[in-house]
């Protein structure tokens, strides 16, 4: 069964404009019988949606336990491309996580077991910091506060750490010059001494004005994400850095691996099954990224529970993984589609090591998030187009500083 | 239980010297309580036997869904080096294999299945040849010849090819002077015009020695594996070769894959799962050959039928192995530690889909292994010490031309 879901974002802001008041995700369900289902999560735009959809349809009578032949069912037509596109891994991904759910429940062990087993208890998730304006135009302000300069981007970073105990501390900047968001790293730094802290700009800057950023955060950053588009404009950049450069734009699939790492463009990979193509496919990265000495982090776009459960449950087993990862979850305020949400305590969440995933759908809950879904209007992520709605000269531009 | 065994090997030479009457394993049986046994097979020199035993009692105890925890206690004090030596791999992999197969049983799935599912059914092996002697010295013929020059070694891959259907062959080179071997590879063309033909000298050559064999060898050969030494000489040698080199010698561990690929030493890696840690560690140097765009294929030593069923598991799972597998398998003449070893057929082991790897021990068979193993007095194998008694002027040198 595969669900779209709505749930309400707040107005955070980033270099290709604004969160819309609802966010999209897609909630599979693989029911094997037998009380046996699986769980996946994934993007929500209306055309991926759509390839799910017929992805499932296909995948009717396929074994949970052959990956190789979930695969091909759901690849249908596609097939890799010489490039080392692969069109299939954002389809694949979420019956991937669900199969693992289900092999997982059968075997009546966690997820993780079945990925090489945990080399921590605890994964490691940090506070992801957006500029944000005090409500959506129109509507009630948050209960997150406005976050335009330095001074309220603390104020944030108190209130995500008084409530999850974060360790470190990630800025989503591209949205003010970049002397202005220096400015709101070196508050960080000095409310936060002891946090490493990272700056992800979304590639809204030349090579040149990264470069510049590079130097005036040099002491202050553990790496810096995504400054410029591309892997030979990162190159450029990290030959000029003393800070490793982190990315989730410029390596996204497997035939970037050789160039980036050839060219020494990154030092950090943020790996997300939800592209890659499943939680596998993310241990396939992080098996390069060891053989080459790049370092591992983790990726989030907004996401509910079941792809919280998944990242921890890969967390636990990746040796590579020594950054805290990603999660917009804190975002999302307690809203969730699953009976029991993993918590990020003391800046981590436990692994679970009851059987499968270790979270359950709350079927009321996919209800109401279904319904929010029918009625929001939303149908395709556009931070841009909303931008617009309040400034008709917005324009998404990659460089733009 | 960790048992030694020995079973009878033909005279085969190789740079090293020759293959002494006795080969050695090392079987390791994972007994989970409920007639749930996992099979694991090893090197069985002395050393590694006691490596291998010390690991079994360290183990004790263990959940063996928790491959993490499984390593951690094999590792014991031993930790990775920061050069990328893993001493543990060695002794880990058969307990790996050993645990996946106890995962499978529980599961009720095929071994396959733990490792990502089926990209083929049939896993192809290649007709694996030796110039050797007609008998050991001393000792009674065996049945398959003397193969001393081109007439001989055509001789035996008829014999072989007869017998499994082989559609590659490989001939163990680096016995004879390189023109020799060269004519050989002739000679096996002319009488195999379409199997795809490898040399393997095993290092015992220099550089330029390399370079004039790969030309003489350009339209013979699908590869060259290990003409020469190290990485750097392989570099040097795959500048000037039209094939690709492949290796199972300057590639052994996960330090080597970045300066052998940055290098281009390589266009083909073989996987041994014995020593680069277990079947999920070769699936790991199988994601980065792809990221790289080398190709994969599957080394061997004298072996039973464990490591038999253990490859073509894992044969089945890697999409990237699209080179026919080494095998010993047909020197051992259905010698075995298991009921019903897998068999090669039309070249091609058919993968088992039952329960676990596949293959089941007899214990008689393994007591009457060991038993040769008390009485053959061989504890280390050492083709070289072997070689001088029969010609005390030999020596060990790679390389030799
Ligand atoms: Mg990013
Ligand atoms: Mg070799």
């Amino acid at each position: 069964m595969v669900t779209p879901v709505a749930f309400p974002d707040p107005p955070l802001l980033n270099s290709a404009g604004v969160h819309e008041p609802w966010a999209l995700r897609t909630i599979v369900e693989l029911d094997c019988g037998d009380g046996l289902v699986g769980l996946g999560e994934t993007f929500g735009d209306a055309p991926h949606l759509d390839r799910v959809r017929r992805a499932a349809a296909a995948l009717v009578g396929t074994d949970p336990f052959d990956l190789a032949a979930v695969r091909r069912a759901v690849a249908g037509d596609h097939t890799p491309r010489a490039d080392g596109q692969d069109p299939v891994a954002r389809v694949f991904a979420p019956f991937e996580v669900a199969c693992l759910d289900v092999q997982a429940r059968a075997a009546g062990q966690p997820v993780h077991a079945l990925l090489g087993g945990k080399v921590r208890d605890r994964v490691a998730f940090c506070a992801y910091l957006f500029y944000k304006w005090a409500a959506h135009p129109g509507g009630d302000p948050d209960g997150f506060g406005a976050a335009l300069d330095p001074d309220g981007l603390v104020a944030q970073a108190r209130l995500l750490v008084d409530r999850h105990g974060f360790g470190s501390i990630k800025l989503k900047g591209g949205v003010f010059e970049p002397a202005a968001e220096v400015e709101a790293i070196q508050a960080l730094r000095a409310a936060f001494p002891d946090h490493p802290l990272r700056l992800d700009p979304n590639c809204a800057w030349t090579t040149g004005t990264s470069a510049k950023v590079a130097a005036a955060t040099a002491e202050l950053l553990e790496y810096l994400e995504d400054p410029t588009p591309g892997i030979e404009g990162m190159a450029e950049v990290a030959r000029a850095a003393r800070m490793p450069l982190a990315t989730n734009m410029c390596v996204v699939r497997t035939g970037h691996l050789r160039p980036a790492f050839t060219q020494g463009a990154v030092g950090v990979v943020l790996a997300d099954h939800h592209y890659w193509g499943g939680l596998r496919a993310c241990a396939d990265l992080a098996a390069v990224c060891r053989a080459w000495g790049v370092g591992v982090s983790m990726h989030s776009n907004s996401h509910l529970g079941i792809s919280l459960a998944a990242m921890a449950q890969l967390g636990a087993a990746l040796p590579e993984l020594t950054y805290a990862a990603d999660t917009h979850t804190p975002w999302q305020d307690g809203v969730d589609v699953v009976t029991e949400p993993l918590s990020i305590v003391d800046g981590a969440v436990t692994v679970p090591d009851t059987p499968g995933l270790g979270v359950t759908l709350d079927r009321d809950r996919l209800g109401r998030l279904h319904e929010q879904y029918e009625r929001c209007g939303i149908r395709v992520r556009d931070d841009t187009a909303y931008m617009r709605t309040v400034d008709p000269s917005f324009r998404k531009l990659r460089p733009r500083w």
